[in-house]
């Protein structure tokens, strides 16, 4: 028998998780308290029984007549993010997304720690981005085994990609957040998130066409 | 009555035809012809009759015994996509993640035009970011209408994101691709599709944590 934080969680629910966790974080930085699931609905444009749903998959956290304690749910939330734990990162091709990706996440979240950068490009060796050191890619698996590495961000040429991703894989890593304009093949210990700007690009000139064309 | 190709197409059909359209731009690439549905759905990881039922919303493109035109099947989802027509962007926010995006996106992308980007740093009006001008915000209504712009790419801080989104929308664009940590409030005429790195992150925590509860 498996207790209630072990079932199944479904897709849609993850996806939900970092807004439920975005907005009550804004939320506790403007100093409120507490929040009835309908009050949290209209601000997030997600129904009341939705939010009573999502949460229940995690035990509830309401209080019948009461609402949530945003400060308690903001943390819970959190906790179920893994935020309780810290993450070393490695940044898989130093050039302009590899930087711009450094210097913007860098300071920005908490419980993600960024360690180092590799690329084949000679040139860059040596050279740090943000307080990001950058290595020749001989180094790689003995730095990940020294920094204790479990996320590898890839941001090199999608044709680079497959390969230096079964590379981190054998390498011991434990997530690979991909940037590179392919879906990648990895062992089923290996999690992938992907984030394909172009895929992203492609959709929203879709809406525009599909609007134009029903308008 | 509406014709077949003006049918209400679910978020999930439009998630995947950007992937169709890359795998499809590959296959093209390397020189491969024609393609059967069960090749594809091996490819892509994909039902071969979710392939079959996704086309089918575009009015199938098929042939029984033949399967797709690798050519002929690209470029109509690419028509699908809207990608027979031009869009013009800007960019909002000409800091780190705004460069990198220009740079990363600018030459990558047929039918997408980056045009011009704007910044409240003074400091950086008259520099250009790749080929692409950086201007102060008492420019965005004119050059909006003067350059056909019809997308804007925020990459502003979440602070100043709703009302910047506010103002392009009343200065006539069609779109906004968001990068700002915000979920923005826009008429409905106004198309939004978010890039939220930070919730993406968060999602790659939240498998890692679950993955290690449960192995």
């Amino acid at each position: 028998m498996r207790a209630m934080d072990e079932r199944e969680i479904s897709p849609a629910v993850i996806d939900r998780l970092p807004r439920y966790f975005r907005y009550l974080g804004v939320l506790k930085e403007d100093g409120v308290e507490k929040i009835s699931s309908q009050e949290l609905s209209s601000l997030m444009n997600v129904t009341a029984s939705q939010i009573r749903q999502d949460l229940n998959n995690f035990g509830g956290f309401g209080q019948q007549g009461y609402g949530y304690n945003v400060e308690y749910l903001h943390e819970e939330i959190g906790k179920i993010l893994g935020l309780d734990k810290q993450h070393n990162l490695i940044v898989m091709g130093a050039g302009k997304l590899g930087q711009a990706l450094i210097n913007y996440m860098m300071y920005r979240n908490r419980g993600f720690l960024f360690k180092g950068a590799f690329d084949t490009d000679a040139s860059l060796w040596g050279r740090t981005v943000g307080d990001i050191r950058v290595f020749p890619p001989e180094k790689l698996e003995e730095f990940i085994r020294d920094n204790h590495i479990d996320i590898a961000v890839l941001t090199l040429p999608k044709t680079e990609a497959q390969a230096t991703a079964e590379r981190l894989a054998a390498a011991g890593i434990r997530a690979i957040w991909n940037f590179a304009h392919v879906d990648l093949k990895v062992p089923g210990n290996v999690l992938v998130e992907n984030v394909h700007l172009q895929d992203s690009l492609l959709k929203l000139s879709y809406k525009i066409h599909s609007y134009e064309r029903d308008n």
